[in-house]
């Protein structure tokens, strides 16, 4: 599957992903109340509009980008209703060429952890027929629980061309409060880093492997050390934009090969339209404003990695 | 929340969870044939067969225990239709008046957690009218991310009385790879504790807190420590029975009181129908199986917390 997402990046020449984190706050006027006259203001209405907000940006953008990553909390609020409408961002999203990456942070045990790794990235059974029940392409683990979590994701990797992104250092300001703690002066998230090159292993595809990992953009001198230190992980990069993480650090992510780093905007594109940048194209035109978002970003990091290959 | 677990818990006189986590291959023929004939060998039918398994469960043992636990990944394999029968599960276990822990191990960071924490304990706003997404009355949280990620469920734990378990050692072979990791001399799982404590001083509720933690029945020397270590706060101890906990290690997770401690069985109570102590109940009297197992656990556990107050 990392080999999908790298030909999607090559062809884009966009090592970026958009996050689909919708918000009431984000969505126009406009939209919430075509949902609330449709559905009420109820949570099937509020899924109706995180949808058709969605879907203006998927339209304006899927040309443009590998890949969507779409944030399952924000859909899980609303519920039921609220997780079909993730489940409709996805397959709409693959209807349009589009790579998911689930950002589903789960992470478990044994049986448990498999049910996770069936519901998300492979297929079930029920009776004789198989389904599959999210069909993300790649989902995003927690590796608090160490490898039983990680080891039913593996298998369902290697059976369905899936991938993953595992937790290694995260973007926010307390991530260090245990991520951080030095163990014989290596601090955990290297641990976790060490661990993930070693399952990596089990799933290369090509030049990397199909467990990637997750490093904010908000920490460049440790994503730095972790670019080097794990040479086939493909690290995706939150925290750009919006967190405070500025396109000159992420030079440090990527490989000499230009390849190795997809980094993530999330309400820098989506509410692009709420910037003061990006006001004149108002509130219908939301999307449009997330499409010049999405040139921009680009632009912007094309901007950092000049002198290394052009991806 | 936790006072009213905690009388529950002496109403009862157990102080044991049913670990809701339905699998296909533990649900008698004739319940999954009724949901073919019905909806199909779909997730729609899958979801129909857990759920009325769920239900006999329910019906069989509501009037023993206090609470019960299902496991959301068990759900979520089967789509959205699967995480439509975890709602109609705790709507159906709060009606019976069981309290709900959502064992779901969510943990994102700042309006992401925020997000898990509304859609799963908290209500959300849709227009001019509040809703609970899934409304359970606990929910099981990673700290990986750290008190950014736990925060946003204090706030929800205040504002609407909920609780939360935070993970701190878990019971399966490999929790020990990055919890046991010693910093100063002290394991990883004792910062986490030691936090814990520090959250749990926010939301207190008598004599213990609403933040709760995690604690496997399977490593009782670290239960035993963490039991002084963290004298307010209740434990939620899984891996009693099917992986490997015995009733005896379990009295070093309860105070002097009798009380601080939370024991799960899962597919020792669910499957119990398939165990041969059961099989004379037949897989048509399935759920007069999981009474007489939760009957037998509760006989169990009391004998081992015999010479402390009774609970």
């Amino acid at each position: 599957m990392i080999s999908k997402l790298i030909h999607k990046i090559e062809a884009t020449h966009a090592p970026i992903v958009v996050g689909l984190d919708p918000m009431l706050k984000y969505i126009p006027d406009q939209i919430q109340q075509k949902a609330w006259e449709t559905h009420g203001e109820t949570l099937a209405g509020a899924a109706e509009a995180i949808w058709q907000f969605n879907k203006g940006i998927i339209d304006a953008t899927c040309d443009l980008i590998p890949a969507v990553k779409p944030q399952i909390a924000m859909y899980e609020q609303f519920g039921v209703e609220g997780v079909a409408a993730f489940k409709k961002t996805v397959d709409y999203c693959k209807s349009k060429g589009l790579l998911v990456i689930g950002d589903v942070k789960r992470g478990d045990i044994g049986s448990t952890s498999e049910a996770y790794a069936v519901g998300h990235l492979g297929t079930v059974t029920v009776g004789s027929h198989t389904y599959a029940g999210f069909d993300e392409d790649f989902a995003t683990v927690n590796p608090y629980l160490g490898s039983d979590g990680i080891k039913p994701f593996l298998n369902v990797c290697e059976a369905c061309d899936k991938g993953i992104f595992v937790l290694v250092k995260t973007s926010n300001p307390s991530s260090g409060e245990f991520q951080d703690q030095q163990i014989d002066g290596v601090p955990l998230y290297e641990l976790v880093a060490d661990k993930v090159v070693e399952w990596g292993k089990e799933s290369m595809d090509g030049a990397y492997s199909n467990v990637g990992c997750v490093i904010g953009a908000t920490y460049p001198e440790m994503g730095k050390m972790l670019r080097k230190r794990m040479p086939h992980t493909y690290i995706l990069v939150p925290g750009y934009g919006a967190q405070g993480g500025k396109a000159e650090d992420l030079v440090h992510y990527f490989n000499p090969d230009g390849l190795g780093a997809i980094i993530n905007s999330s309400r820098g594109i989506i509410a692009a339209y709420q910037q003061e940048r990006y006001q004149k194209f108002g509130s219908e035109h939301y999307a449009d404003a997330s499409r010049q978002a999405v040139l921009d970003m680009i632009a912007d990091i094309h901007g950092t990695i000049a002198g290394r290959k052009s991806v």
